[in-house]
């Protein structure tokens, strides 16, 4: 079988060697050709969809797909997936972990202290005092709950339909889940009912002195409402991957505020050496002509 | 049966509602009588122990406890307990977490990036990939061994006599264990054998581009060889919440150093919500003439 690699991000040197020697049988390229029946893409180059008549599968290397189901040159006719990668969600449950725990143990704080410099101990308290509450409760959201209530954490989470995850207080009333929440984390899909889910009545329906965390897409996000959120005391701090413009322009006021933390949209990669096998399954249903795995509902949006 | 709490730090009022809630039927003073049993006791008035003639237990309210052992007030022939508090090692789990996670995912060098401000995406690794080395293998390292094992992480730990933990790579030559280490956790007790024992031939000996993670003593380290190591970048990083001097004088080089996390001395508290069960259990094996628990082997030093 012909497969393609398209991405103007992810790079081929990367993915390739470990691609054929996992699939030694079929022939990678990096080009369009009209016999391509499988195409891996992350950004794909423009054009490069009405270049593959014969195309069986959309395999996303990146679990998020807003920007493909956006493309009108994406065929509608073609199943389309989602990558579920194991290495990716597990970064994304360390990356979690390590902002959850940033405010729970002040260390946030400790470093606005070491840059005056000033030696100033703060109030301990236990996980078990803490509730995180978690937008999504997918792959993404179910992984860094258990991991959370591992460490003793309260945890809820707020899905479309509720989930029975052990120990867990599922909500599919966002203000519910919010009244109880003292840390908020993102890792819903992109879609019209989720865009701006981060705003300030959400903000307000938290307990106060908690921190969100945004590693899903800057459009969850409304950006004045969050600054005004932390500059009024009420959030203690926000953690930031994702931005409604990446990279974040020089002058955009999250840079220097010091209640928030921003990373290069780097909290969770799709990892080569563990999304290869998800690549290998679904060529391998391609090939005996059965239904791939983590095909994207186009209604819902993920 | 009469019981003194003793500290020029711990706060009273924080223990004692707890301490009289679950041992009604003792009296708790905050100064020494003739009549005082049991001492609950954390960094003493000078003088406590002399008048305390019918002396049976000291309880230490802290894990830690070389300040006591060089204390030459302290009586010889009164058994002294050591906490171990639930509370206490959870939360020192938690920063040993919080801390491998932060280096792990690069987050340090995403702040110092910050700071420029640029956006820049490095390299990201599995946890797998990693190797964390744990100096001290009991109470507090064998509950962050177990932690970071969830998560996914190599783990190894150095310990005097060898421990079976499984999973964990047990080592009692710490050369072996270096020499596979990324991150080097230190959670060792105080004594002649572990004083210095993070210096310049310690760190030379880990995997380059790791990190160092101290929260059991200042004294544990070798101040110049850590900043050596940073300066010359085979350490990325260094995680730092005990000091030979603390409070951490202002000018201290920790402070400014951007390859240094400076914390106060906040790692992991002792958390009377938790602790109490232990006093509580001690006072009773006293009450009853049995032996109480988590007595300090004056030889070993802890």
């Amino acid at each position: 079988m012909n497969v393609l690699f398209a991405s103007t991000i992810e790079p081929a040197d990367r993915w390739l060697p470990l691609l054929e020697r996992a699939l030694p049988q079929d022939k990678f390229h990096l080009e369009p050709r009209a016999d391509i029946e499988v195409a891996l893409v992350g950004a794909p180059p423009k054009g490069t969809f009405a270049q593959l008549p014969k195309l069986k599968l959309v395999q996303s290397l990146w679990m998020g797909v807003e920007n493909l189901l956006a493309d009108p040159e994406l065929p509608a006719e073609v199943p389309l997936a989602r990558m579920v990668d194991a290495g990716m969600v597990a970064a994304m449950s360390e990356t979690v972990i390590a902002h959850v725990l940033d405010w729970h143990r002040h260390l946030y704080y400790y470093r606005s202290l070491q840059a005056e410099p000033r030696w100033k101990r703060v109030r301990q308290f236990l996980a078990s005092d803490r509730t995180v509450g978690i937008l999504g409760l997918g792959e993404l959201g179910g992984d860094a709950a258990r991991k959370l209530l591992a460490l003793g954490f309260k945890v809820a989470g707020f899905s479309r339909s509720p989930k029975q995850i052990d120990q867990i207080r599922s909500f599919t009333n966002l203000d519910e889940m919010l009244s109880i929440t003292d840390a908020l984390v993102c890792l819903l899909p992109l879609t019209p009912k989720t865009r701006n889910i981060l705003n300030a009545k959400t903000f307000a329906a938290m307990k106060p002195k908690g921190c969100v965390i945004n590693l899903a897409r800057g459009a969850h996000l409304v950006e004045k409402d969050l600054l005004a959120a932390l500059d009024s005391g009420h959030l203690r701090h926000a953690y930031l991957d994702v931005f409604d413009t990446e990279p974040l322009p020089a002058g955009h006021p999250f840079w220097r505020h010091p209640g928030v933390t921003v990373t290069p949209h780097a909290a969770g990669l799709t990892e080569p050496r563990t999304a290869v096998a998800k690549i290998v399954e679904n060529v391998e249903r391609v090939r005996r002509g059965e239904t791939p795995l983590n095909l994207v509902d186009f209604v819902a949006g993920y």
